[in-house]
């Protein structure tokens, strides 16, 4: 499976490009092709160091349209702030085969704390989740909302086991299932089904609690656990 | 200290009622004194049972403005959609001294899932969780929104001990100091600060985030646990 990771300069970029290049060829996608080939070099040395002769996939970067065209999956880790700017220039190459993944929360800080502060998109303007928002403005129902809860920073060290909950939202049957796989092929990663797309505001809204917990319980990358 | 479980018809006024009965004078409020009188009568059966010669404090039944009246502290385990109607007729009881507790999670079942949906209050409407709604219609700044995942079957179940964070917003350091506590007394919930109460509606999503997850995976009672 092609996997693209648009925007993956972060630690959740880093973790899920290393993390899945061990199965899957995995495309760095970012504004600059030589921005992305240079990440794609870099994570390329820390995933073969790592996994040495049991990686099967490999690390490409590309100009993230490019990175996107090439693909059967792509992860949208793009900053909050500039996601409703970027989808319109995707939208030449996503067909309804492709299937989409989106990590985005939008939130902002007041004072000391992060509110959950969901997109306001159309006329009149309707209040969408992240995921909603890819959704509407990529016109595909192959939306799955993931990847909120998980520290990134624990994400991108691949000798650490993450034992977590990822709750994922989404209306696609099939497009949940490859997600499904896709989480289970991180060690110890547990998908667990939230509901339809349109509940994707209840996981975004756990980031900002998380990073409230954190702020005021000095939390180091809290995360959660059902149980 | 006194405290108001107001309409404790449920599990969550049930447990809480008779755990804090261990410790304290809890009165239960219900529309009717007589209904209040007779389940005072069935939880202080329950609590002379479970704790024998440990119960220091007492439980008895009341109207609910009464309860609320002579009550140091006030808890909202009223139905959702009951709340606006039943808070003004608290407003002649309540004053500056009196601190509010609300569990109360405004969501609506669509199809198959929970979807969070907040009050919309005012001219022109403001959208507001349980815990603002309280604060605005009552007018104090001593309102704690807590206990909203706590599943209400096992709190009821004297003999469990609860393995379980519970997240608390509020604006007013003494009332989340003193709900802090109360928390506490109940083995082994720990309090866990979130921040003001703008923020109750991050803690008010988790329950339907949770519903939706018993629904999908088959979960029975899911609570969350930070990690």
């Amino acid at each position: 499976m092609k996997i693209a990771i648009l925007g993956g300069t972060g630690d959740l970029g880093r973790g899920l490009v290393t993390r899945w290049a061990k199965f899957h060829d995995v495309i760095v996608g970012s504004r600059s092709e030589e921005k992305g080939k240079a990440l794609a070099d870099e994570y390329r040395q820390i995933a073969e160091k790592h996994f040495g002769s049991e990686l099967k996939g490999s690390i490409q970067g590309a100009e993230n349209t490019q990175a996107a065209k090439v693909s059967d999956v792509i992860v949208l880790t793009i900053p909050q702030e500039y996601l409703l700017g970027f989808l319109p220039t995707l939208k030449p190459v996503i067909d309804q085969n492709k299937i989409l993944i989106s990590p985005v929360v939008p939130m902002q800080k007041v004072n000391k704390h992060f509110v959950y502060t969901p997109y306001s998109i159309g006329e009149p303007p309707r209040s969408l989740s992240a995921g909603e928002a890819v959704s509407t403005i990529l016109r595909t129902n192959r939306v799955v909302s993931a990847f909120h809860t998980v520290p990134a920073r624990k994400l991108a060290q691949l000798e650490l086991t993450l034992d977590y909950d990822i709750p994922l939202a989404g209306d696609d049957k099939d497009a949940i299932q490859v997600v499904s796989d896709l989480i289970r092929q991180i060690p110890n990663l547990k998908p667990l089904y939230a509901g339809p797309l349109s509940v994707s505001n209840l996981l975004e809204s756990i980031t900002p609690f998380l990073l409230n917990l954190s702020i005021y319980n000095k939390i180091k990358d809290p995360s959660i656990k059902v149980c």
